[in-house]
């Protein structure tokens, strides 16, 4: 079967190159007679790997020196517990969320059972459509951080602007939209991501840490594998890490750097956006969910207005190799996913296909 | 490079027509137009990797059906923390710990943050050269749960036979002989083994638990995320899991049982370390390390008796194409890790070079 148009929500949609130079590497990565996954993480060549890697993300993201990259698992959803466990915890135990779909609140809901999470924003009264006015938020005193999820994967939203965190540190996640744009990481005291979305295959996190954020010891109540110290002083070889992903996330890092780094993926992913959204703003059937300041150039939510022929072009699209279009099991509706590894020609062969459907089905 | 023959620890050799396989699938796995990497975690396509995975290894095995079998991420040194918080901590808050080597130590460190961990037997004062006497253990009356590493990777050392845990429920890491023999589930209470010796890569660890000891609820202080009961209750789908990691693994059960099970991987297994030992008791240069009662048929632990000799052979061996032969940087000497995917053929190159080694050197 040819290659399908994948619109996933990740895991995702991988660039081909990226995909071809795993499958070439698979016996003998560079002449060491064997496979990355069968490999020493002890190993000169797999020190090459992840260096190569760290350094690669510093280059394309602009990391300052005082910042700690470190490369996790467990799941990014674990990172729900260890932002309270390690920068509030043995603080003040306070910080608040601003939540603005499924993502922040898990992360709201999941801190407050370490920290006191207050909650000093949010779109849940509008079934999170667009993102609450952020622009003098009730902040706590002794708030250790304010936390974000910059790119609601759910709901399509995305923060054009970062609000005003009145000095406190803000922590965010930016699992769906990690490295699809120039960030300034000097604005963040940290930065969570899931890796599968727009770097590699699920089964790694990112986490982007100022160093004087990291804590200086143990923490009672915090297992040593969720202690970030442990991992920034090992550089992310405390015990053995998912060498083949980070590899997959190395190649990509690469890829990325050949694309002309991050402003250049921001400018074909701005165009890839404008493209589908113009489509569903001119289309008499289909009707964008997120309010038009708010909306993700990651994940584009639309609907018919009727749950049936939602499915119904969901299920004709897959036939056509335009797949995973269905929203997310919570919300129903549409949903396409244009990360960065999904080429403009995907975007317009949907676009193709949406105008098919509603001749068709008016 | 031809492929080497590599005798790492872990991660480790896996099996050639495994990685084919893999290679093969790359760019669209059985008609998806998708790569496994790519993949919805919600998908039909990798609901079917992951239920297949699991029926073969509870296949392999024969786990009981009253064994729930979770595919997790994290790091095996997470479930050090996992094990007490989850089977201890809303209990009695106590646990006996038999510590025969680094894995076992570590583990009852860790949870010994989190609960009254206490160690009932050590080969501490030997160096681990050997078990202790597990005949009559003096368990707490009160302990939750008696824990042991079933074979220990640095070390070399292999509980032959378990103890008597005198009705206590058993757990027992598993990780370096996981799948090398059978075992009869219903003797432990947990099972927990990372896969990357002789499974597939590491960032997946599976936990094999008695359905009666997941908690019913919450725990105080536990992370969601390290709830056995959240992956139980989602059939290790909660949040998106490490879908390649998962893959591979199931190529690797799939492998096994066309081997003919964990009864003839066993047989391989005895002879490959027989064969290995015999060598190494018959030469006048290289000494095993592991009392022989308790030698790991998996992690062959020896020495020249002089550390700029072992280093030499380690160097000289690699460019022979036999790598990955220097023990674990806490012991030094040498250590040939025999995992299930090491041919026969390897084992013997080594003895041959061994041989050869001995008579240039003594």
């Amino acid at each position: 079967m040819p290659r399908v148009y994948n619109f996933s929500a990740g895991p995702a949609i991988l660039p081909e190159p990226v995909l071809a130079q795993a499958a070439a590497d698979m016996m003998d990565y560079q002449g060491c007679g064997m496979s990355v996954m069968e490999m020493s993480h002890r190993s000169p060549a797999f020190q090459g790997i992840i260096d190569t890697a760290e350094a690669d993300l510093r280059d394309l993201m602009g990391i300052p020196e005082n910042y700690d990259v470190l490369f996790l698992q467990g799941g990014d959803s674990l990172q729900f517990a260890a932002v309270p466990m390690n920068l509030a915890l043995a603080k003040h135990g306070v910080a608040d969320y601003i939540v603005t779909g499924q993502w922040s609140k898990k992360a709201q809901q999941e801190a407050a059972r370490f920290i006191d999470a207050r909650i000093v924003a949010t779109g849940a009264e509008d079934n999170f459509s667009h993102l609450p006015d952020c622009s003098d938020l009730p902040l706590s005193e002794d708030a250790d951080y304010v936390y974000l999820c910059q790119n609601e994967t759910v709901h399509g939203l995305r923060f054009a602007q970062l609000p005003d965190t009145k000095g406190k540190v803000l922590v965010s996640d930016q699992s769906s939209m990690f490295l699809s744009e120039p960030v300034d990481v000097s604005q963040f005291g940290l930065i969570h991501a899931g890796v599968q979305k727009n770097v590699g295959p699920a089964g790694v996190q990112i986490v982007i840490v100022r160093h004087d954020l990291v804590p200086e010891g143990d923490i009672d109540g915090v297992p040593v594998m969720m202690n970030y110290k442990t991992h920034v002083d090992k550089k992310s070889l405390y015990n053995t890490p998912p060498c083949w992903n980070i590899y997959m996330c190395g190649l990509v890092f690469k890829h990325l750097k050949e694309l002309g780094g991050l402003e250049a993926v921001q400018k074909m992913n701005q165009e890839k956006a404008q493209l589908l959204y113009d489509a569903i703003d001119e289309s008499a059937l289909f009707k964008g969910v997120a309010a038009k300041e708010d909306r993700s150039m990651m994940n584009v939510c639309f609907v018919t207005g009727d749950a049936d022929l939602d499915a119904k072009f969901a299920k004709e699209a897959t036939a056509a190799g335009l797949t995973n279009l269905k929203g997310h099991r919570s919300v129903g509706g549409l949903r396409a996913s244009i990360y960065n590894a999904m080429p403009r020609k995907g975007v317009e062969a949907l676009i193709a296909f949406m105008k098919d459907f509603e001749v068709q089905n008016r």
